[in-house]
């Protein structure tokens, strides 16, 4: 593609940040390299770059809750996405809307700022 | 501090994603080490550990467009921080509001979506 992102500060992945464009809520962020953007691109379903499993994944493969793109922004320094899109259901594996359902107070406590939308296992199965 | 951030997935940086609390836009994505979250959370104002420059740093340390912290979100594995700020200027060293201000296209074309707020040259000097 014309545009020239930097893939390398990132040993080969951007994070893309992954925002309601009804909302603006923040729903999640991922990590992409060259295949999973070229994916998203092409099918105008999000895909990332698993840092834990190293493998390409479409969000949503599993419970169905796919992130239909709208927009993809790229940064200053062209090395951050910034991903627009209609998610088809709540997008965190945990069961939440968002995967940031949990505030961080300057003490390290953690408060619960979401309602749990569904059962993990009920979605992805006795592994999850 | 008693939440345990996995700081070991990212070779010790998180990402954090910005957001103006008022308005919901996304401004900028930085990254930050534990001193980097340190500072943040005992200053209030948000410090990003660069990358490029291998140094800690506070946004606005030189423009005076620092982002005051009102609450940080983690996600649910604990690798990346949401920090919904107020703004005391427009964020991108550009010139313009967010760093985010180009779309890009299928094809790889970039379009401009954002009005240039200031000359960089005239807030970061002749070196910016």
């Amino acid at each position: 593609m014309p545009v020239e992102l930097n893939f390398d500060k990132g040993d080969g992945l951007l994070p893309a940040i992954i925002q309601d464009a009804k909302t603006g809520k923040v729903l999640m962020l991922g990590f992409m390299n060259k295949e999973a953007l070229e994916q998203t691109l092409q099918t105008g379903k999000v895909h990332f770059y698993s840092r834990t499993r190293k493998k390409l994944w479409m969000k949503g493969e599993t419970s169905g809750h796919v992130l239909e793109v709208l927009d993809i922004y790229i940064d200053c320094d062209a090395d951050t996405l910034l991903i627009k899109v209609n998610p088809k259901g709540p997008v965190c594996h945990e069961g939440y809307l968002s995967c940031f359902y949990r505030t961080l107070r300057k003490d390290g406590e953690l408060t619960i700022v979401e309602e749990k939308l569904f059962q993990p296992e009920e979605v992805y199965g006795k592994g999850a």
